[in-house]
């Protein structure tokens, strides 16, 4: 009997090109503990899933939870997923192409193992547990390394007809001459509002002889520089940052506007590291940016919020799809 | 017996700024008859109303249909319509505001009207009779005065929170000086992709003293500009025209890849008086500047299409919404 309660737990992974991070999630669905480690993809697979195991076992270590107790992990991944076959498609970040990435955790973990795409991942927790709660229609902007968008319609994840909507990193937001994005084309919303997109200007301005606190506050090592670092510079107000940053804003609120525009959700949803370090800063820049560009704009149209989870978006949505797999497993035992 | 089977006709009507279309269907909706008016919007509500009654009672005389014979009409308007009501919320060409139309056509037509936006008639359309009649999710774009879009998820048009959704001719396209739109802002899609916005810019280079066709084409009276005679210049080789009319396809590939990144759709459909008048020239070109911006771009991916319906989306939409409301009433009248 105490068994059927102990197996309620679930671990969530949010495994980045970066950081991984782990969380586990008791019966009730509150979090137990978190860790957090560097990702490493030079590793390769077997040293990237070890990571996550590390990362899980401290987890576990943290919460006083034993392995017994989790019925399943759920993976979050930046990239494309089969998830009826828990295989990795794609996830450029990690260099990985078709690896059945399910399989190979379950082996080295030894619990069930689902794997879900980290936006989709993001989404849902903003659906369950984030401002999107209340909401039946709204759209969810992620904005870190990239940007990425989760479209929720009558209270469910679209996912459009092959499973490739909510590219919104890849809107054309500068059409002529814009900078070259990653995914080959030029002037997309990620190439001038992602975190990446912020740091490369930042770090050309200061090549080209710029002064910023940038350069101390990385202590000259410029591959340093990530969200925490840039909200630090535009908090002591850094003119080359805040000017980077605040164009950043603006053309994250003609994104958000095109959305709105296009969809009328209830709410657009902001989230991701970007977000999480300098939210409170940028929300009001882009909710401007993006009142001016909506048709029939007023206050009750549409709102632009916080998602209200920062850093654990990702790992609530992995623990989402941990316990979907379960009720999955349930159903088809008792069916 | 016979009156039961007579009452199966409806009739359809695209009540634009411009002109008036009216169509008679048949009990299997199939086209009996057409006729065209010039709107006249200066002529007030009565005038205007006086005009779609003309247009119908030609379009019944042309097809041998007894007024008897029809169970509804259905009208499209180029505006905000409440059609629970019959009410025609907002409508800018034509002038209305607040506008009990189905009231007021009923009591001039003596048969039931139902009202719908002008855009969703010819999604509907496009959904039974048109491209996308075996799709389950796509989106069409209309390319006129303005540019208006409809959403097709699942197999249903995709409303929005408040009914305000595809008003994808306000994508911003131009973030930077853009040309001023309709709507207050600048650089929508729709402020340089459309007819009019085209027929500005030819316009006002004409005025400059740019030779080009079009003054000979409409005797100098350059009111008169419209897509047909945008489409004689094309073909003619215009240079002026052709240059302008080109970047407008560009945009419109644009603003195709930024929803084909947003909603994965099977496919988006394009219609309207422009695509209507020279879709065989911009369509190849439309689907290059797409394929340009899409990411992940493969024939597979998605199809960008002609609507295949020309000027007849809008009535048959309209007819559709009659025969709608025909339904309804009988479901009420069984219940």
């Amino acid at each position: 009997m105490s068994h059927g309660k102990q197996k309620q737990h679930v671990v969530g992974v949010d495994l980045g090109g970066t950081k991984i991070l782990a969380a586990v999630f008791d019966g009730n669905f509150r979090v137990l503990s978190r860790e957090k480690k560097n990702t490493r993809p030079e590793l390769g697979v077997d040293g990237v899933i070890g990571r996550v195991a590390e990362c899980v076992n401290e987890a576990l270590a943290a919460a006083a939870v034993p392995h017994a107790a989790i019925a399943a992990i759920g993976i979050g991944i930046p990239g494309m997923v089969d998830r009826e076959r828990g295989l990795v498609r794609i996830a450029p970040n990690l260099n990985w192409h078709e690896l059945p990435l399910a399989r190979l955790a379950e082996r080295r973990l030894h619990f069930p193992a689902a794997l879900i795409n980290d936006v989709q991942a993001g989404t849902l927790a903003v659906k369950h547990q984030g401002a999107g709660r209340k909401l039946q229609n709204f759209v969810c902007m992620f904005i870190g390394t990239g940007i990425g968008g989760g479209i929720v319609l009558n209270s469910e994840l679209y996912r459009g007809s092959s499973g490739m909507s909510g590219e919104i990193g890849h809107m054309v937001v500068v059409p002529e001459d814009g900078p070259k994005c990653g995914c080959g084309n030029r002037g997309c919303l990620e190439s001038v509002a992602s975190r990446s997109a912020i740091v490369r200007r930042v770090v050309a301005a200061i090549e080209k002889g710029r002064k910023s606190v940038v350069s101390d506050l990385c202590d000259g090592d410029m591959t340093r520089v990530r969200s925490r670092i840039l909200a630090e510079a535009y908090r002591e107000g850094d003119k080359l940052v805040r000017r980077i940053v605040d164009e950043a804003a603006d053309y994250i609120g003609i994104g958000a506007a095109n959305l709105i525009n296009i969809l009328n959700p209830q709410a657009v949803i902001l989230g991701g590291g970007l977000m999480q370090a300098l939210g409170e800063k940028l929300l009001p820049r882009i909710r401007k940016s993006a009142m001016a560009h909506v048709i029939g704009a007023n206050p009750e149209r549409v709102k632009i919020l916080d998602s209200g989870l920062g850093d654990d978006a990702g790992i609530i949505g992995a623990g989402l799809a941990a316990r979907a797999k379960v009720a999955t497993a349930k159903e088809r035992f008792f069916r």
